[in-house]
Order: C-alpha cells, then structure tokens, then sequence
C-alpha cells in the first residue's frame, strides 16, 4: 500500500509500504475515506532533523473497517468511524477519567513505525474498541468534511475553550488563525462566549473566523497586540485565552491579554520550555491548562452539533489532494497559502 | 504609636511612628488585638537590599474598630474584626468576581508606608467597609488564634486545595510544612481529599500535619520525593498539588508528582521566573493555577467550621511576643525553631 513519510525537514514522500494488517487481538485495520494534513505537522516539516527515522504521517481520519481482531467487540467490518489523534483502551484509570491521550496503554497515530499514519491507503488501529468512533453512513463531502475535524482540530478547539474556562457572557480570545484557533472561535461561540477576539493576520482565515462568531479581530503581534485587545477590553483584558499556536511568543501574548483571575487554555504543542511563573501569572491568578485534547471524550457532546448543521467546522478544508498531492499539501499549508488540507486517498 | 519595621535583610526594628489617622472618608483605624509574622515576611527578611526604604511590617490581624471615616457604614466603631492581607473596595469588577486581591482601589497591607504594617499598636484602613470583616466577641485565646488566621494563611491554604481542584475521594499533596502548607491539609482534608500526602523534614509540623489530616508524610527532597510519592500512587502521582512554598524546587517537585490532568495550586510566593512549560505539563494535560489567595471572600465559608470547632488552624501558632519580641520573632521563624509567631502588642 502507499503512505506518506516524512524524512527530513520539507522532505515528505509517498512511497509504498507493507499493508497494514492486524498484528494483536485488539486490532483494527482500517481504509482510509478522508484524511488530513495538520499544523503540528508542519513543525516537523520545518525542523526534523537529518538522519532521523522516516516517520509516518497523519494522525486524523475517517475510515471504513475493513478488518478486526478476535478480542474487538464493539467495532464491526464495514463500519465507517472517526478515528482520533491518539488510541486509546477506554478502560483504564486515564480513560475512565476522560482523559485518552493520557492511557496507560494508548498512544498517538503518526509518529510510531509499528502503528503507522493516516496519510495512507490504510492504518493499523490499536486497542480499536476504545479508540475508533463510529458513526452513520453515508454523508455529504461538506458532512465528511465536518465530521473528520472531530478527530483533532474540532476536539481541540473544544478542548481550548474548556481549559480556558470559557463561560457564557465573558470575553475570550483566540490566538491563531490555523484551523485550531478557527475551530476555538467555533468552541468559544458555541459555550456561550459573548465576545470572541481573534488574533490572526490572514484576511481569508480572518474572514472565517467573523463567519464562525468571532465579534473582534487583532492583527497586531506582541507589545501591540496586547495594547490593542486590552484597548477593547476597557483595559483589563479577557476572561479567557486560547491559545492555539504553541510559540513563546503566543504564550507571551496570551500572559499579557488575560484579565486577573482568569484562565489560558493552551493545546499549541509547545515549542517553548517555560512559562513566565511572575509576577503577572502569580499575582493575577491566572490559571494555565490544557495540553493534547481528549478528543476521543468529547465527539459524544460535539457529534450532535455537526450533524445538525449548527457549527461547520469542515470549512477550514479549502483544498483536497490524493496521496500524490500530499507533499505539495505540506508546501501549501507551510507557505499559509492553504488553511488545512483534505486527503483523499 | 510603635510599630515593625524591616530595614534590610535580616534587620527588624519596633520604632515611634506617628499614630494611624483616617486620612480618607473610607478609611478606619484599628487598634490591633492579635498580629503575627508570615512566612512570606521571611522572603525580604532573607533578601532585602542595604538602602531600600523602610519597610512597614505585618499583613495579618484582628484588630478594634477606633475611628470609622464619614463613608464607612457597614463598620462600626468597638467592632471586632478580621482584617485580610489586601485591602479592596467591596464593589469592583474584580471584587463582585471574588477576587479581592485584585481590587481595582485595593492594595496590601505591610508594604507601603502610606498604610501601614499590623506588627504595630494601631493601623490605618482604606476602604474599611470592604476590607474588614466584623465577628462577634468575646472569644478565648485558641479561638483568637484560628480567627486570626483567616487574615491569611487558613484562606490561603484553603486557596491552595481549591486552585489543585481537590475533590472528595482523590490524592492530594501538599509541599510546605510551614503555616500555610498545614493550613493546606486541613483544607484538602475538609474539601474530602482521601489522601493528603505532606512534603515536609521538621519532627513537630509533621506531627500537627498528621493531626490535621496528613495520611502520609514524605521527608525526602527533589527526584527523592517524586520517586517516594510515585511509590505511595501506584506510580500515577496525585490528583491534587498544594504547593505552599514559592521556591523553584518546590514548584519542579509539583510538576514532578502531578498525575495526568491532575492540577497544581500554587499560592507561595513565587521566587521563580519560569514554570516548566514542556513536555510534561503540557502532555500530561496539567493545571497550574493560584497567586495570592482571596481570603477576604473565603471568610464567610470557613469562619462556621473555625467557630464550631470543626477545624482549628490556631494551632499553627506556637510562640506569641508582644511588640518588643518582634524582631526575636522573626529570627525564630527564619531559624525554623518557631512555626508562626503571634503578636500581641
């Protein structure tokens, strides 16, 4: 079968591989209907070194089971389901809690050889009881558009929000315009957020973010950008912050616009060792979470949101490739002249 | 009238200093009743600079309204009352939110020369009706002592357990075996923590943290007691973190004994730049909240529990001077032989 492998920073290939065949009793094998191109992905793509492991791509699907192993029980062949970011058991201490990405026996799609990624014809799904979600067929490619962000950028969008303790009536802000930070205007809308200001600087994304709720842009950056959401917030700044970029300097900003007791819901993977401790986040009270959304816990709340038209959170697709086109995909998200692309293997 | 003042680390003086007026129409003056030393006092006790302005002392006390200004109405003069670290107007933004120590208008006590340190006979209040909160009298001398420490380090622990979501039934840990740390498990053990593990060396707190409600004490320091408090969790780590020191050490131990989603509570005051931002806070979906607690706001919930006996954070005192014992006060605290110091002046 044919799959996507990154090795090297810019240097994403397609190339073939052995099938993806069910190697334990828990197993899964799925074939790939939609997948997607990420902006976590583009960290790699911009500083993997040299000499690495090829590393498989991909960690967001749909895909239709094609294969199960003896011990899975609640996923059948033929059924189509959303497969999240991370695998997980959903039996254990983590998973009970809420909290997937965190399993004791999970992990996440895209980064181990053994396991693979969804930038492919097909995927291994461990423990695919407790990980794959499934859903009814058949959809419109708008349906299937939204219903795939459910794997990572809707859930974490969701997940920004609810770390940053959005609440209806309060002032949040959201700091990027990549598919995240326009599913986390989404989220913030949708938990009842009276404003929503966006920081970002590209007019299409901007343009979607008004589209999705959000009331205010900031196109600022730094010192400026902090004045200016301050200017609109009778200077004492937001209730909440997400920050959906996971720079220093996103993390700077998001110190600097939250008002005193409130909080900084942060799902950017970070590329940042340090989070300033004071006196501002001290003496403000500022509480920071968040970290890799449990998505897998939330499609139950949000699945019913997408399939009744009430958000769209699909339309940050504005292009679609085969596998062939996945390397130019990399090209165009990395150069920002595509929000998230679609892979349709 | 006499009253506390640090000169430069190490150098606490009791000096003639003109007598505390009202100088505002919102202001009161207390006469103080009971004062004490703070832990936090001990940080400029240690690090003062040779030439800094005088400083005056004491942010905790119960004192007796004296003088009431034209536009206080809720404080009468004779009233009894806890006076909280920060001072705050009552009607504020932040102030209708709960957090006080955020007042718009507001401030702390023992920091500017315009209001004045509690270590002192008498003391001038801004904004008293907001500030002050009347109890009944008479008490006798252990329920003083509680009372008292609902100027600060009873609410702060309290502060503590709450930004470390401490929940019935959950681990909790506390790192600090200071007033505040103690203070921290009696807090996690009112909130229903089902395990509260104390972080502490010194044979007497630890045996008050036990009578407090500590289940486990963990004595030793840095990865020594992560390993230890991963071996009493089943190697998960605990729910909850209190951690009532400030310094970096204890901050990395709390980071280091954090269960996945689980939260810190930090209320020390930070002598720290930077949190650990990556991997493990991020990824392990961790946190981090606290800063100077409001205790102003807590008062109406713990005061039933301290005058119905239910709990008994007085206790921390175990050494009371009058003004003259000041500065041995301090020594005795900074040379760990004395827990908190009362005040009687």
């Amino acid at each position: 079968m044919r799959a996507t492998f990154m090795h090297n920073a810019g240097d994403v290939r397609i190339e073939n591989t052995p099938d993806a065949t069910l190697q334990k009793p828990t197993d899964a094998v799925i074939r790939v209907v939609r997948a997607c191109i990420c902006g976590s992905d583009l960290w790699p793509y911009n500083d993997m070194q040299a000499g690495s492991t090829p590393r498989p791509m991909g960690h967001e699907a749909i895909g239709r089971v094609e294969a199960i192993g003896p011990d899975v029980h609640r996923i059948k062949v033929g059924d189509l389901v959303i497969m999240p970011f991370a695998y997980s058991d959903g039996s254990c201490l983590f998973c009970d809690e809420g909290l997937p990405t965190s399993c004791q026996h999970g992990g996440f799609f895209g980064h181990d050889p053994a396991v693979g990624g969804a930038q492919a014809e097909a995927l291994r799904i461990p423990l695919a009881d407790g990980t794959l979600y499934p859903i009814d067929a058949p959809h419109d490619d708008a349906m299937m558009a939204s219903l795939l962000t459910l794997s990572d950028v809707m859930g974490t969008g969701h997940h920004a929000a609810l770390c940053a303790h959005v609440r209806p009536g309060k002032v949040a802000a959201v700091i990027g315009d990549g598919a995240v930070g326009l599913c986390g205007v989404i989220a913030a809308k949708r938990l009842g957020a009276e404003r929503v200001i966006m920081l970002g600087r590209h007019p299409s994304r901007l343009a979607l973010a008004r589209d999705f709720g959000a009331t205010d842009i900031v196109s600022e950056r730094g010192e400026a950008a902090i004045e200016q959401v301050r200017a609109l917030t009778g200077g004492h700044g937001v209730h909440s912050v997400l920050e959906c970029v996971g720079a220093q300097s996103a993390m700077d900003t998001a110190i600097g616009i939250v008002r005193p007791g409130g909080a900084i819901g942060r799902v950017g993977v970070p590329h940042y060792e340090n989070i300033t401790g004071s006196p501002k986040s001290f003496f403000d009270n500022i509480t920071i979470s968040g970290g890799p959304a449990p998505v897998r816990s939330y499609i139950d709340d949000l699945l019913p949101d997408v399939l009744e038209g009430r958000i769209q959170p699909g339309r940050v697709f504005d292009h679609t490739v085969d596998l062939n086109g996945v390397p130019a995909g990399y090209r165009a998200m990395n150069e920002r002249s595509s929000l998230k692309v679609m892979v349709r293997p």
